[in-house]
């Protein structure tokens, strides 16, 4: 049930959370990124309701990180895929996913590993800043007003930051 | 309302929504980074319903990602934290931050920015492998069983991956 709408927030986070922040919302992601594209498996997949799974996907496709693809014309059948703006959500559902592996199932519990083809280990993903290219700690962050800021006072003062960040 | 639990799925993204998946437990997150700690603050920014509010931190601290901390003894006030677990969150909701300052707010309209202190950039946090150090695409990952994989067919046969992740 939603209880507000947070599309009026002058925020990222919230504005990503006007689409993502449902329960079965990510794990649809998840499972669209796991290559799987029609009702019936995303259905058994997640033991969802099929109401719930309709209008979950509908959203989706309304909010454009899914399309609907016809793929058989003459039954009408149709299934779904990731657009560009799907398949942009990956590092979320990584530091999701890493997140998960390091402080709810615990070390070397991990239901799915990563392997990165290039260099051919199972790897991690860690963060680095794209300006100096250092591995970044939350601690060196320093959170400010962009471009599109209209209430500096969600920053807090005298000190925005992420304080006490790992 | 939550229509099922995900505790029992053996997968650490459906783990993390169990605690993180609800509207307003993200944005209370993303306030406490900010530094704020006390109930009638998160109140005031976020515009929600104080049993909500109040729901939701009592989630927050059982899960451990915040902790209640006594500030004034006498009068029996107390505020919240971050614990570690909590502070480890800052890449989820940098990753998130960032994809919704692409795709919802667009550019050059994101109203919050990161300073590395480090280098002193406005910068954006990137993906790097943590074996070869190289930048992270979603079309470079593929996912496999993890050591606690019960049930591979979560990742489907015969290719798992990340199919056409940019």
């Amino acid at each position: 049930m939603r209880r507000a709408s947070f599309r009026d927030m002058n925020c990222s986070v919230a504005q990503s959370l006007e689409v993502l922040g449902e329960w079965w919302t990510l794990l649809i992601v998840r499972d669209a990124f796991f290559g799987v594209s029609r009702f019936e498996e995303f259905q058994s997949r997640l033991g969802i309701a099929r109401n719930i799974l309709a209008t979950r996907l509908e959203t989706l496709v309304e909010a454009g990180i899914l399309e609907r693809r016809v793929y058989e014309e003459a039954r009408g059948r149709s299934d779904y895929v990731l657009t560009a703006k799907g398949r942009a959500l990956w590092p979320v559902l990584t530091a999701l996913r890493q997140w998960g592996d390091d402080w709810m199932v615990g070390e070397g519990n991990a239901p799915v590993e990563m392997v990165h083809r290039t260099c051919g280990a199972r790897a991690r993903a860690e963060m680095v800043c794209s300006h100096c290219g250092e591995r970044l700690h939350g601690r060196d962050l320093k959170v400010v007003a962009g471009p599109g800021s209209d209430d500096p006072s969600l920053l807090r003062s005298p000190a925005p930051g992420l304080p006490g960040a790992d």
